[in-house]
């Protein structure tokens, strides 16, 4: 059902930059650990920038940095910062208003698809990006065979 | 996010289907209240029937009816039956394994992203096309201004 990968790779990037603290990065390093093109990169750090998360220092050892605690940004911060939508679509084309169930089933499965994604956000609001760095920090362990 | 309404659609269908009881319903029928072309309603109804939800009866009074009670059959059954993926995307192409955070995100994403779906998931199980169609049968109250 997703159509991209923008919520994967922006806590990836936010990730890197909380494991740099106070250096900053260029979206070409960025891309390297992604392994996409800084274009792209770029296109999300423009949208978690303009959320208060990360800033850009232009010139010479410039780059980007995180703009507040790892641990004070949730994984719901970064999800809306990167995404518009709704996880779940509605019709495409409104149904037939002549019809009591086509007259009525767009909001009933706003109810409840609402409160669906309320669950799903919710566990989103727990995790932060210090989670992230603590937990991707550590390698699994190693499978014997 | 989401890029297509199959969800959506599908609970419209199951909702007329339980509303008809044991009459059977044409695509085109179902078409008329949906509001989009009987080719797309069919291909649905080809996945319900796959997941044992509705079944057809050839010929003249033929269509589709339901197979099982109304009250059996969660939101989720349904979502299951005409969703092949997952909520949220991983990263369309590997990270870079030489780095620690490339080399570990994936795994750590897909743990914190599992927790999100299960909670999204465990709403859906508690929904039934049964409520769905007693919820859309109760017209709202009309807004004085």
């Amino acid at each position: 059902m997703p159509d991209n990968s923008r919520f994967a790779i922006a806590i990836h990037i936010l990730t890197l930059l909380a494991q740099a603290e106070d250096e900053a990065m260029t979206s070409e390093i960025i891309g390297g650990s992604v392994n996409t093109n800084p274009v792209f990169i770029r296109r999300i750090l423009g949208l978690l920038n303009r959320a208060g998360l990360v800033t850009s220092r232009p010139g010479v050892g410039g780059g980007w940095q995180m703009l507040r605690d790892p641990a004070a940004i949730t994984l719901l911060e970064v999800y809306r910062a990167v995404d518009e939508g709704h996880l779940l679509a509605l019709h495409h084309r409104p149904p037939n208003p002549q019809c009591l169930i086509g007259r009525n089933i767009e909001r009933t499965l706003n109810e409840y698809f609402g409160e669906a994604e309320q669950a799903f956000e919710q566990v989103l609001a727990q995790q932060t990006i210090a989670r992230v760095l603590q937990t991707a920090q550590e390698d699994p362990p190693v499978q014997l065979h």
